[in-house]
């Protein structure tokens, strides 16, 4: 299996364990919805480029790091987009989650994919033990409080914002989680990783700004100027356009650059700048190239 | 340390690391206000009478169990009083998180918790990396879905509910995942626990439904009424008061039976009915005594 496969098969087991006979039917349909179909699944692909570049020693392991980080990316957007945060009728282009099933389902629906992504890990490493206390731990600092997601979000609530301190935990950390998971489940070191994943969660987030601030729905699918509306910063509005895409081709070269010697290592670079050409909003691309 | 001050220390350990330095502040506020004061902490309490009775083998494992559990019932209150279910103003006899920090910091502050929960018991079973799958495992079906807590709540969003399907969903599971995890944690069988955990589970679920039917905040602490305000389920309403009185004295004795041949089982027994007769509204006691 390449790697795609392993990540919707494997999401297509969880899924299939989590709605299973007895599921209240809503919910099972809300769960779906939020993970299937997805996006372009880029923090479970960067989690299985690090397993393989270190030899892919426990493959079970590594793809269930990367169903679980996936999951735990689906709920995020899924709480993300309810009212009370950036109220989206719209995800990957299609109706959010609370839009099609109402706040309730879709506040269950995130619960049960968090529950559901340290789930699957814990199935899938029964055979390794030693792996599974630290895949979970590294996943959770990725997405719980103080430095991971949801404090990333709850950024938005203060009055005053460090925006470093926000994309970091917003959006790098999660990346980090998978670099680190990936390396993890190989037996590789998740610190020869970190400068990558650092490089690569920021350029994800400036691209997002990007795409938010030049008003294109762009590959995330979701409504647009919403940082505007909803007093979110926006390294975009903040620096301007073109102080921007040359930000976002440093960061994808330091990304490209920190790859650490490994079997894969030319062909891991090559993914980064094809990963970094699919990011670049196309109106812009002739001057970002 | 006894029972209640290893839960106190393990749930105040979780929540100093989960607020620690850099953790946007309203959020840090938000979890501790889910968390302390507690209520009775009786799923925690269960888990480590579990894990002693079976011989106490892994106290740290037990207590980091315990503390997982209670931090997934936190979560599931502050999610579960939200405007989108019970829209309820106070929870144990204080401000439910919604109403103190806002919809968005309770949201954030349930997904925080639940990934507090998961990361504890990792982090504490590292000395005893066999423990932990199972142990996650266990917790993470008591609280998922398709069985679990999640699953329970999203049943009141059907149009039509199974009651014995919604109260095993709802509030039997995470009983019985508190005793399966207790006796794991030890070394013991969970199968020979699980009759008295469905008990157990099934009289709070009644006794919850009576202070509600009632009209008596009891020892849960937040508004009453609000099972036929919101077209919930309610067994009191459905039996009458006299039938379920009698239905919860049954359960108790059900349970206290159904203790296994262990080392402090009158011990356990006596636990039991002493809990039950603090679960009884003080209005009922006499007769239901």
């Amino acid at each position: 299996m390449d790697l795609p496969e392993r990540i919707e098969t494997g999401l297509q087991l969880a899924l299939r364990l989590s709605t299973a006979n007895g599921c209240p039917p809503l919910l099972a349909k809300g769960l779906r919805h939020a993970v299937f179909p997805g996006g372009a699944r880029i923090r479970p692909r960067l989690c299985l480029a690090v397993a393989t570049a270190c030899g892919d020693r426990d493959p079970q392991a590594a793809t269930a790091a990367a169903v679980g980080i996936e999951l735990l990316h689906c709920a995020s957007l899924v709480h993300d987009d309810m009212p009370c945060f950036d109220n989206a009728a719209t995800r990957r282009g299609q109706t959010s989650v609370h839009t099609e099933f109402g706040e309730d389902i879709a506040l269950l629906v995130g619960d049960g994919l968090i529950v559901a992504a340290f789930e699957t890990v814990a199935r899938e490493t029964l055979h390794n033990p030693r792996l599974t206390a630290p895949l979970i731990a590294t996943i959770a600092k990725a997405v719980g409080s103080p430095y991971g997601l949801v404090a990333g979000q709850a950024w938005e609530s203060e009055p005053e914002i460090d925006i470093t301190q926000y994309h970091r935990a917003k959006t790098a950390s999660l990346f980090a989680g998978a670099v680190s998971a990936g390396a993890l489940a190989s037996g590789g070191s998740p610190q020869d990783w970190l400068t990558l994943a650092d490089a690569l969660g920021s350029a994800y987030q400036v691209a997002d700004d990007l795409y938010d601030a030049i008003g294109l729905t762009g590959s995330m699918g979701k409504p647009v100027g919403q940082d505007g509306r909803n007093g979110k910063p926006n390294i975009a509005m903040s620096l301007g356009i073109p102080a921007v895409l040359k930000h976002l081709r440093t960061l994808v070269e330091t990304a490209a650059d920190s790859v650490p010697d490994c079997a894969g290592r030319d062909a891991f670079r090559a993914m980064i700048r094809n990963e970094a050409t699919r990011l670049m909003p196309k109106t812009l691309s002739v001057s970002a190239a």
